[in-house]
């Protein structure tokens, strides 16, 4: 994010935020630098669907303002951040990546997260794509166009917070915002190669969030650089008082359906995590396929539920990748739903039980690296499958717990992969402990963009 | 409840307690008297299913060795009950009204208000008719007979906690408990002539109680007396602090649904009972046909996921009143629930909006009388329909708030009718308070057995 018409623009949110606060560097000057660079590079990826120039503006003069008055303008003073188009930014339409909710009415204020980061400081800068109403896991979008890896632009970047993560993985904003229903913060910061977390579900506030499937909705940020994220959660998060990690953190790895189909240079990176956390513990949850199952089932009902007025009247309007999905979800028998929500209080149970010997539980993001856009299929159980239903193997079934889970970027040859680190609920500490273990031991960090 | 050959047993549960812990009376007499009238008396009504005797009278014996040894026995001591089965007793097989959980195992505890009565020293004593798996307002039941109310057995004592309703009101045992899904304590209560009570929802515990409908259900007891109504829910809460009345009650009518097709002699009593409280405050509830229905929605959806496992294997052992419901309720779409779960949630807001000028409302429990067993119709805006399913028409939209509700007998000329007086949640002590007012002015009794 560096400009020639200003002084260099630090890296990272934190650095960006010291130079600010110390008067450096004006939030201003990182504002104009940031929509300069989507301006010129964005073409390549399509990450950003909307510049909120005037208002960016407006509130890095405020911060500036602040600086020179010697108040204090918060934590992530001046920090640029993207928000996936489904959270609320005032004055502005929220699409949730649709264009039958273009007319609707421009929001009174932001979003609850969005006006946390902004009360630290922070700079709301442009709105980002999505699958049409977060369904899917491609960010292949038939009104705002596909997102491109940054990695590898003939590559998905994975979703449905795929715009969010394409920015922050581009270099074009520090900091981003996404929604996780059965994987789209997981999986996109995976195949981007970012630091990211699904807090303990409940935690953030959704008020300002457009939902997709309301039980199983959560939101969070993404990050390149780990302190980052750990200031961002902290401005999320709002309270002082979490629970701090233990003293000596046990790690476990999720074995059975989460040691099937990894690929080989992410089953190699996994030993390398779990030899760093001298631990060669494995657990494993029971009945994850009827998990799976349960996430799909309790997703597509609720998102159907939710649609099916809107359907109704506008179905030509929807995303044909959508459409099929959310009307079928609308299909469902309520008993249906019932079951899958019974197996999912025992599967909750089940889960508190794998924790029994264990702080952290260690499970693979993803399969492998990001699918080519032109033949967007992973490979499972030996059969080709869609990407686009099929990235969350690994992430969707973990969805139906709850507990908060933080996605890793692992240090690797070739195009990112990315690890899910697993904790009880309310204990993100450990996580951040965790993470703070495979960074130091280099096996951690996010994947910088080639040229 | 008088036999010959024991000291004349008191008509009501306190004062029964107090014989016994007095010394006057012995619990196994007690017990033995009651188990002689059920076994002489009964056949008219058909109320019990079964007599729990080697155990009750086990119990009593040792309730009279605490009296002889100077120890507590507890403040309902030797007072015999009667439980709607689909309680768990220890030893028994819980049929929930229904032929295909005979084979079950028997219940290797009692449930836990069962218990908890026990723990004050009453006695478990006869397991109580009822609609098949709670479904029904009727206690018609194809497997078990019906249920004849006590007032005039050629009519129906109403559901589906039929049976311990009329044990209670033909003086067969003074304390009876049942369950409330949609109405099933206030209508059989109702027409019976009793007092009751449906707590705040999630108050009582329900472990070893057969669900209906999950998300409905509560669990409750009845009797002939007010103060035996207080001393057995003070025994079933188990909690000493609950909120106190506030010292000058506001009271108001719900007028819109629950002031149509009310029969004149009800609305003559509600009338003296709003003098008798000096209001002639009036409030509405919005949409309560819509509420009705979301109740009705929910539980078919509830009970028919619930069943339909064993209705797949064994429908033709179902009750026909109740299979064909459980069956469209398991057919229900998701999408029709989750509206119906939306509107649920609408109308409890809507509900404390109500109480905003009032601590107790007031509404009818019934249309009117109870139906002819041979013609089980009630007249609803002109046209003649199901008693079955339609003598919740004031109960069941109630249901939806979760708000605590008391069934009140009055008193009138002719067969019983009552009345329901409801409180925000967790407050039962202004309804007792209330119910205090209008037994003092003579205008709520219990009625009595003719003959």
């Amino acid at each position: 994010m560096s400009h020639d018409a200003t002084p260099a623009v630090p890296d990272t949110a934190h650095g960006i935020a010291s130079a600010v606060r110390a008067g450096r560097l004006k939030a201003t000057a990182v504002v104009g630098a940031a929509i300069s660079e989507i301006s010129l590079r964005d073409r390549a990826y399509n990450s950003v669907t909307r510049i909120l120039g005037p208002r960016a503006i407006g509130l890095a003069e405020q911060v500036d303002r602040k600086v020179a008055a010697g108040e204090d303008p918060g934590p992530l003073a001046g920090v640029p951040f993207g928000i996936k188009d489904l959270f609320d930014c005032e004055g502005e339409t929220t699409t949730a990546g649709s264009t039958v909710l273009r007319e609707s009415a421009p929001a009174p204020r932001d979003a609850a997260i969005v006006e946390r980061l902004r009360l630290a400081g922070a700079i709301p800068l442009a709105t980002t794509n999505m699958d049409e109403f977060a369904y899917g896991f491609a960010t292949d979008n038939a009104h705002y166009g596909i997102t491109r890896n940054p990695h590898d632009t003939t590559r998905l970047a994975g979703g449905s917070s795929g715009g969010s993560a394409a920015a922050v993985a581009a270099g074009l904003l520090p900091l981003s915002l996404g929604t996780d229903t059965n994987g789209s913060i997981r999986v996109p910061a995976s195949l981007c190669g970012l630091w990211a977390i699904r807090p303990t579900q409940g935690r953030l506030p959704k008020a300002g969030t457009y939902p997709f499937a309301a039980s199983f909705d959560t939101v969070g940020p993404f990050t390149r650089d780990l302190a980052d994220l750990k200031v961002a959660f902290d401005a999320l998060d709002m309270h002082g008082n979490r629970e701090p990690a233990p003293p000596e953190l046990r790690v476990a790895r999720l074995g059975g359906w989460f040691a099937e189909n990894v690929s080989d240079k992410l089953e190699s990176a996994i030993g390398d995590v779990m030899a760093a956390f001298g631990s060669n513990e494995i657990v494993e949850l029971p009945e994850v396929a009827r998990a799976r199952a349960a996430a799909f089932l309790i997703t597509a009902a609720e998102g159907g539920a939710l649609h099916l007025p809107r359907l109704r009247a506008h179905a030509s309007a929807y995303d044909p990748a959508t459409r099929d999905r959310l009307l079928a979800g609308a299909l469902l028998p309520a008993r249906t739903v019932y079951q899958a929500q019974r197996l999912r209080r025992w599967f909750r149970e089940q889960a508190y039980v794998a924790f029994a010997r264990a702080d952290v539980l260690v499970a693979p993001a993803v399969v492998g690296e990001a699918p080519r856009i032109d033949q967007p299929l992973i490979e499972i159980d030996g059969q080709m499958v869609s990407a686009r239903a099929n990235l969350g193997l690994y992430t969707q079934p973990l969805t139906l717990t709850g507990f908060p889970i933080m996605s890793v970027p692992l240090k690797t040859p070739g195009l990112p992969v990315g690890l899910q680190l697993m904790a009880l609920p309310g204990k993100e500490e450990a996580l951040f402990a965790a993470a703070e273990v495979l960074a130091k031991a280099g096996l951690a960090v996010a994947a910088s963009v080639p040229g």
